[in-house]
């Protein structure tokens, strides 16, 4: 079974949910790593469980701040990881965080619209910005063709309700349409990014997590984070350069944009 | 030739451009009509070529004030349109103000990403909320069963750069990412609003202009908005309810999302 390989790996939003989710699992496998696990309040109640695992694995997991909302936060924060990293460069980055915001084209708030665009399409375009340094840092390295996400990657952990595709299963996008909006946006930079990084070798796609009993998701979700996540690494473990620029549910199988 | 016979027209940014050409046009028809043409500064000096129009074709024109990125601007020319329409409610909505704004990962500025989601999606959408009543009003009056933009239809003046598909034409988008990014929102309100007014049997989809050579459009762009006015007119007037929450271009081809 592919996994993941990656040295030095960033994840957004890793203080709960599907982030911290994906820190546990990282720490399973027996590959050699170091995890920069990023949260807007890494001293807050709602880190706890990470500073906890952070706690067991003090050689393995880094607790970094990283507002996604505040520009400044995000290049704090790069500066903080570079100078950690040092020559090595950073060889996955998890665009996790994320907010939902609930609404229709009669209740829909324009603060959520405006608070999910920010949180979920700027945020991660500033990222992606500053830590791309990093990124190409690792390919450069990594003295092998091709792409992987063990060489450098950038992976955007999109929703199925940001696809414009209709499909019967979607009518549910209509009750988040503040989160579909952004989520397209998100899509659409992931489709753009790729062009960009392409020739850094650096690969970078958009992942749908399925509907996951998280925060976000919601208590009526079928899937389980474990499940979900366990899907999510062994499809970033199998990726090339055949789904650089592209969007994959947790399952491997392609969505429609 | 299909024509566009709708009674009740909205246009916003009808001072310029693709909107003031679309009003251009549509009084070349001899359909009786009555147009609200919309912009942000009715008195204002982009605005000569409107108020010239308008004093000439005064039964046929009236400018109305509405500022796309004012919440509080759309209510009051929802109030003021709908106080003018009666009973008769409104036929077409074309929702054609946009702003542009370049960028790609490294150079997209975060005020210019805020600026195109409020304009190109937050507005839009508000404003299909306010005249949504009136739209509803023709929908009811009209007693053709079916949908067509002579008895109610939102139309949404969007852009092939908000596809994700990729296409080798289609790499200027990573020049104007923030532009990108707001039309795949634009295009998932489409979607999401078709669903919603569907039971009212109000048609809704999105229109690509073409590459055209406005403020917008730029110098290099290869169409005159006089051909591109001519296609989305002859667009519009042939929509069914097969056309329901898709997206053509100005010569009616299927843009895939």
């Amino acid at each position: 079974m592919a996994a993941v390989k990656a040295c030095n790996i960033l994840i957004t939003g890793a203080n709960r949910g599907l982030g911290l989710e994906t820190v546990k699992q990282l720490l399973e496998n027996s590959c050699q790593k170091h995890i920069f696990a990023t949260c807007r309040d890494p001293d807050g109640p709602k880190s706890e469980a990470l500073r906890e695992l952070a706690r067991k694995h003090p050689s393995v997991i880094t607790i970094i701040r990283l507002d996604v909302d505040d520009p400044c936060s995000i290049k704090e924060s790069a500066k903080k990881v570079g100078s950690l990293l040092g020559n090595n460069g950073l060889n996955l980055l998890v665009n996790n965080a994320a907010i939902v915001a609930r609404g229709t084209i009669h209740t829909s708030r324009v603060e959520d619209m405006k608070n999910t665009f920010n949180t979920n399409v700027i945020g991660p375009l500033l990222i992606i910005r500053e830590y791309l340094q990093y990124l190409q840092t690792a390919a450069k390295a990594s003295g092998t063709p091709g792409m992987s996400c063990n060489k450098a990657a950038v992976i955007n952990i999109s929703s199925v309700a940001g696809s414009m595709t209709r499909k019967p299963s979607n009518h549910i996008q209509s009750t988040v349409l503040p989160y579909s909006m952004s989520k397209a946006g998100f899509n659409t930079l992931t489709v753009l990014a790729a062009e960009e990084l392409k020739a850094d070798e650096i690969l970078c796609m958009a992942l749908h997590p399925g509907w996951v009993k998280t925060e976000l998701g919601g208590e009526k979700a079928p899937l389980e984070p474990k499940e979900s996540v366990e899907g999510m690494l062994r499809v970033i473990g199998s990726l090339t350069e055949k789904q650089h620029g592209g969007f994959l549910d947790y399952t491997g199988e392609t969505i429609p944009w």
